[in-house]
C-alpha cells in the first residue's frame, strides 16, 4: 500500500522518467499544495543551456505563477535527488516549510551530505526534511542513466 | 580615476536603481565576459512575484542565452549586495571564477556573512570574492530605500 509520501514521490519520479527520455540526468520534482499538484518540473540543463533549469526551479516557477506569490508557504516539495546549494537555497527563499528526498546526492547535497542549506539557524526560515523516500527507484534511474551514458561513450 | 571594478560595479548600481524606482529591494548585478557586459538584472521579486527574479539569476539567465552555454566559465559577476544562499548556490552551478560584491548582506549574506557557500572546498567549484567595491554607494541605496519604506508606513 502506497502512502501519500510514497504517491507523490512517485510523481515526482515520473518528472525524472521525463529528463532520463531526452537524455537529461534524470531528476524530477514537484509541489503539492493542499493535496493538489501545483508545480512540475525536471532536470533541462542542457536542452535549456541553463543552469537555473533544474527541476526544483522550473517546479517552484510554475508553483508561484499558480499561487501568484513568491512565498510557498503552506507548500511541501518531492523531490527525487536531494538538492545542490542553488536549488536549496531556493527552497529557503521561496519559504517552503517541509521537503522530501528521495536519494542522496553526495556531490553537491545541500540538505545534509555536504551541508544543510535548509537548516541554518541565522537565516529567517528553516526547512523540515524527510529523506528516503522511495530511494531505490530514484537511485536505480540515475545509475541506469548514467550506465547508458558510459557504454555510448565507449562505442 | 576609476579602476575597471569600480566601474563595473557603478554599472551594477545603475541596475539597483531601476530596482529602487519601482519600490522593489535596490539590489542590481552585471556579468561582464571579456569586457563586455552580457547580463544584467535588478531585483524584481515584488513585480515578478517569484522568488527567482533576484538580480543574480536574471543576470544568469541573460548571459546563458547570450553565450548559449550553462557554464560561464569566463565571466565575472558583480553584485551591490553579497548573495544569498540560492544565488550563491547558481553562481557555484554556473562556474562563475570570479565574484565582485559592493555591501554585506548580515541578513542571508552566503559569499562569507552567515556562511560561505562559494568556497566549499567538497564541491566541484570555488569562487573567488573580492568585497568592499563602492561598498557606501551600495549600502547608502539600500538604507535610503528602508528609510523611505519606513517613512511611507508610518503615514
Amino acid at each position: 500500500m502506497m502512502n501519500d509520501d510514497m504517491y507523490y514521490m512517485n510523481e515526482a519520479l515520473e518528472e525524472a522518467k521525463k529528463a532520463f527520455d531526452i537524455k537529461e540526468v534524470p531528476i524530477g520534482c514537484i509541489i503539492v499544495y493542499k493535496d493538489q499538484v501545483i508545480g512540475r518540473g525536471y532536470n533541462m540543463r542542457n536542452t535549456k543551456k541553463s543552469t537555473l533549469a533544474h527541476a526544483e526551479l522550473l517546479a517552484i516557477a510554475e508553483a508561484s505563477e499558480f499561487l501568484k506569490d513568491w512565498r510557498l508557504e503552506e507548500c511541501e516539495m518531492y523531490i527525487t535527488l536531494e538538492p545542490c546549494p542553488m536549488c536549496a537555497g531556493a527552497i529557503v527563499q521561496a519559504r517552503i516549510p517541509k521537503v522530501i528526498i528521495g536519494a542522496n546526492n553526495l556531490k553537491s547535497g545541500s540538505a545534509g551530505s555536504i551541508i544543510n542549506i535548509l537548516g541554518i539557524e541565522q537565516f529567517n526560515h528553516q526547512v523540515d526534511i524527510v529523506k528516503g523516500v522511495l530511494e531505490e527507484e530514484c537511485s536505480d534511474l540515475l545509475r541506469e542513466f548514467f550506465k547508458e551514458l558510459r557504454k555510448n561513450k565507449t562505442r
